[in-house]
């Protein structure tokens, strides 16, 4: 079998929610396997200066714009949060200790439904009681989770992460790296699926 | 006939080349005229706080990569240019001159042929000599290209268009407004394209 699929995204990002709906079903189309690797975009703006979209002059309104629009050309269930974007520690260091206590099944598929919670229900998932509804309805113990997701060595673990990821070149959401090729954003996933498919690109 | 096309591009953006290589071809397919705006996106940058991808961390190198991998994905002629970004002032006035003189059709000829002369034959387009090498080649008397660009009322032409380009939303290269919708970025193209096939999107 060939290299894993990296995947890195941030639980507040709506192209990286996107994409989370497609790169499985596109990887396994190409018999690749995907490792999902939790961002904070926080942590990486620090170093590359970015600014959250909707924050930035002009180019915020469009943003929503854009969130909506793509989400219907690629018919995606989105409703745009109330609370956007917001912080996503606890959401990243949950899905880190599901995957350690429950494997990396499991841990996707909390991540998908943390996703739609977020991006389709409204759910404002920085809220603990709220990732413990989640962690609950995936059938996981939600105590459990808020107490490993605040746990010193999964918060540790994340943090490695991210650096790792950035050591990588990872600086956005979502952000692919496959074969040694990076993708940055869901408007690459064509090329991407051109690289899957033909063995470079 | 429906509504123009309102294409704006800075002749220094890589993304607003590639545009420029199909934007003509997409439009006639659905009958629409094209309006090309050269922009500064020096001056939009200092109301975004935006930065030339190449000079972000991370970001940087990755832009480099994304240049040439898109261009093959399109097999769209491309050569990294050794100055980059580079001062687009120049061209820009030579547009709008060109157009003042000539017409819309002999503009965008020139404008092409600047594109071409930056991205695919490594010309400094920030220098008045190559600008007027170029608008000789198009059969344009180079002297009155130079002296209409550097004329007080071109310049004046010139800053009026990228301030009404700002008040419009656009904050970016390549963007287009088509029937009053945003899209930005050459990967929005696909759905440009949905929009004047649909009338929606």
């Amino acid at each position: 079998m060939s290299k894993a699929i990296d995947f890195y995204f941030d639980f507040s990002s709506p192209y990286g929610y996107f994409a989370s709906t497609r790169i499985d079903d596109l990887a396994a189309e190409y018999e690749r396997k995907v490792n999902w690797h939790p961002l904070l975009l926080g942590a990486v703006f620090k170093t590359t200066g970015g600014v959250p979209l909707p924050m930035v002059p002009l180019k915020g309104e469009y943003a929503y714009r854009d969130f909506e629009r793509t989400a219907r050309f690629h018919g995606i269930p989105f409703r745009r949060p109330a609370n956007f974007p917001l912080a996503t520690q606890l959401a990243a260091r949950a899905m880190l200790w599901v995957r350690e206590q429950h494997g990396e099944a499991k841990a996707v598929e909390f991540a998908k439904a943390v996703y739609r919670a977020y991006f389709v229900d409204g759910v404002n998932i920085a809220d603990t009681d709220a990732i413990a509804s989640i962690a609950a309805a995936q059938g996981l113990d939600a105590a459990s989770v808020i107490d490993g997701a605040n746990s010193a060595p999964v918060k540790e673990r994340l943090k490695g992460d991210v650096e790792a990821a950035m050591a990588r070149g990872v600086f956005g959401s979502p952000f692919v790296i496959v074969d040694g090729e990076p993708f940055w954003g869901f408007d690459r996933f064509d090329q991407l699926e051109a690289l899957l498919k033909d063995g470079k690109i």
